[in-house]
């Protein structure tokens, strides 16, 4: 099952089902029972909305140590948490906005995962079973500000600097053990990872959120992102693609 | 005015105002047109939530020159940026939960702003006038935590990390610039400082995060802690007082 939100009439976001390139209403939430609605158009005629609105954003530093080691770090022995705010999510097609407080905007290409119900307190063995489903995701920084600030908020935290999407494919349907994640900025591959060389595997990432707080239905863990980090300049296409979910297109602006 | 949030029917969170004591239904949102509805009986026989429910909680670190100056820090040239996660909010009389995971969980009693209407990019001539109104918090931390994380979600984002409370007064009604803010422990003055001792105004402080994200109606920003900061046991009773609003209690457990 693949979920997308779009914008329907009077430019209300609503959830919607993608089949096959045809894309219909979805009835209820997609985290509670739901079922499938009227037919709504095809793919390419609805416009696409981030496929969630999360209480929070997850995000997990270093989780590869080919990306740790470039960028002058040591391999973490803890999984390093972060928060980026909601409102620096935007969807498939918007544009990412440098700011002028940056001199050196980077593209951070990522495996999304959507929780589907609330929870604490998770064991790795019974972790995965609260995913909802997967997206892609680029967790844009502007690399000079997290360097100079004590805390990543502000250089993690811009308006849209968390593309998400394009939309989520269900858990059932995608093995996040071995998936390829590459980056591309105006069709040049920079970075090409696989999640078979995380550092912390998805069940010890939420069993060690959950041991801190409690996420909800529609809240996003940012898997982190492989090596290949580099800068965007205005005029840039980046793609974000994730072998078996698609591909996540924003232009920079 | 007085604004609430409590127990409604069915256990259902309902805006309120409070007014002489008595507590009215809130028609509406308090940040868009609204009226006073039926009367709901006395302050003390309504359950008191967390008077926000905000789409983020941003913090300040180290406003106060004193508390910087305790816990060994420079004062900071510009604001220090966190971010709480919404998880962690509790309401007045409820439970701070120690966690198993710290040995010192720590008081940071503090001013809480309350965010009006969405904005982004104000100005320090026109940021006051996106606050609607002015709670107390408990920035509850993890000190040994934040002191051994690269950044300070685990340490700050526990559960019940973040009391706010007992209710919001309106803008209009209060003056943040000479307020006393203190934070007692089972009746003892830990902490005592006044935001007239702020490092950064709270025009500054707007201005310098809309820079970085919009802010929505109900976002909040906590604006920083004064010297005095100390470890909380189980079983003690904490107050942060701000004179002119109110006193926010909360046990530990």
């Amino acid at each position: 099952m693949k979920v997308i939100r779009y914008l329907a009439h009077e430019n209300q976001p609503a959830w919607g089902l993608l089949e096959e390139g045809s894309v219909f209403a979805l009835m209820g939430s997609p985290f509670e029972a739901h079922g499938r609605g009227a037919a709504v158009g095809r793919l390419d005629e609805v416009t696409l909305l981030a496929p969630v609105a999360p209480s929070k954003v997850l995000c997990v530093g270093r989780n590869y140590a080919a990306h740790a080691a470039e960028l002058g770090n040591e391999v973490p022995t803890e999984p390093l948490l972060f928060l980026k705010p909601p409102s620096s999510i935007i969807g498939p097609e918007e544009s990412i906005r440098l700011t002028p407080l940056s001199e050196k905007v980077e593209h951070e290409g990522e495996l999304v995962l959507v929780i589907g119900q609330r929870c604490r307190a998770l064991t790795e063995e019974n972790a995965m079973q609260v995913i909802f489903g997967y997206t892609c995701g680029n967790d844009v920084t502007a690399r000079d500000l997290q360097r100079k600030d004590p805390q990543w908020t502000r250089g993690k935290g811009f308006d849209t600097f968390c593309p998400v999407g394009p939309w989520i494919i269900s858990a059932d349907e995608f093995d996040p053990t071995q998936a390829q994640v590459r980056t591309l900025v105006n069709g040049e591959v920079r970075q090409d990872g696989n999640t078979s060389l995380f550092i912390f595997s998805l069940p010890h990432l939420l069993s060690y959120i959950t041991a801190v707080m409690t996420l909800e239905p529609g809240d996003i863990v940012m898997t982190g992102t492989p090596a290949g980090v580099g800068p965007l300049q205005a005029g840039d296409v980046v793609e974000v693609e994730v072998a078996g979910i698609g591909t996540l297109r924003n232009t920079v602006e």
